[in-house]
């Protein structure tokens, strides 16, 4: 059995979406990072990072109990585990890798910048034109890198992987970094194959209101929550 | 033989420490990132991001060349192309993995959004006092965090590994990111440690003029060369 400590949001939602691909037993454990459960020390032994996701593996390696954190870190695993979800040939897989590592290094940081200056910042009445602007231009950037890529394939990898995965959690919320899909018609096209997987569509929704989407402002208090850990806990929405 | 893309800075140095801790065969290619190199069609082929560092391995997996970008990618192929560098117990070598993992996708992002907002931009005349209070905050947390995690252990993942060598490159210029390590003493301890090994003791020269740290800012042109690329660039300083 897997424990995965997650929440509503696009980096929890890679490990849903690989643990579903890979048929995996596993059980979401909910962190509420609006409520500051992420700061709880029994939650830090976890992930001393205060972040979601975290994931515990009872039956690890040698059947000895595991703890990792970071979405690429628990991507790699489950690839490793099952031997599945990363291209068998040689460098196809280290493509997959790269582009896995890019998209936590890169794309995740930066769409969580652009989330928070171009749409939480300013639902809390905080306008920062500078930053609007910079990082409005990276992500652009990042996404019009992300259509080039896909102009001709199917999936960043050839065939479809853990980067991928990666990728579809924080292109889902592209709306939040203020990025209309439909300009990049290949991150559309290929964003599409991804929803009709059984994998793309499943929900997660907040146990206590059952929103599967944060379509309202945080309150002020839970803005303030989340801006306690810094930039990161804005990106895990 | 292994070919590095790289130019001074964190990002390459971490791939320079590797290199020299396991003794492999490497050039140094340079792209100089402050005239604008990394944007050239024939760089984009090896590294579509635009940035450094990127690594062409051409004795790769069965004899054939490989090609990879970010730094935790190719980190982790380095230890698997060796055996070495990753613990080999496998909880302890996905705790390293965690740890490498959280450093490309927190430590070293948010280290470059405070040397963009409290070094870079404050030399060219540009203060954003929410953005400087934003990733100023954030950084310290990281550093706290480094800071406990070093309390009770030598390396972060207990033996010296590819997680260590992520942490130092950035720690090492901490100093940009107006953090200053003498406040947290496990880490600074640590960074003593690391800087004693002759793969810590390398220089990188930027080979045009010679200069292997930055100690003047950059030029308004050399700054908006960096800006083309957004925030990602200035992280590799």
């Amino acid at each position: 059995m897997i424990d995965l400590y997650g929440f509503t949001g696009p980096n929890v939602r890679k490990v849903v979406m690989a643990l579903e691909e890979l048929g995996l037993d596993y059980r979401v454990i909910w962190v509420d990072i609006t409520a500051g459960e992420q700061f709880a020390e029994s939650y830090r032994a976890v992930n001393p990072n205060s972040k979601v996701p975290a994931l515990v593996d009872h039956d690890g390696p040698g059947g000895a109990e595991i703890t990792l954190f970071e979405s690429a870190a628990i991507l790699l695993y489950l690839a490793e585990k099952t031997g599945r979800l990363l291209p068998e040939d040689p460098a196809r897989r280290w493509t997959a890798i790269s582009w896995l590592a890019w998209q936590v290094a890169n794309h995740g940081p930066m769409a969580g910048q652009a989330t928070h200056f171009l749409t939480y910042a300013p639902q809390q009445g905080i306008e920062v034109p500078y930053a609007q602007d910079r990082y409005g231009r990276e992500i652009r950037r990042i996404y019009a890198m992300l259509d080039e890529r896909l102009a001709d394939r199917e999936y960043l990898a050839d065939e479809f992987s853990m980067a991928d995965i990666a990728c579809f959690g924080w292109v889902r919320v592209a709306k939040g970094q203020r990025i209309d899909i439909a300009e990049f018609p290949n991150v559309a096209a290929w964003s599409e194959r991804i929803s009709a997987r059984p994998s793309g569509k499943v929900q997660l929704s907040d146990p206590k209101t059952g929103e599967s989407e944060r379509s309202t402002p945080f309150t002020a208090e839970q803005f303030a929550t989340l801006m306690r850990s810094g930039p990161g806990a804005d990106q895990d929405r």
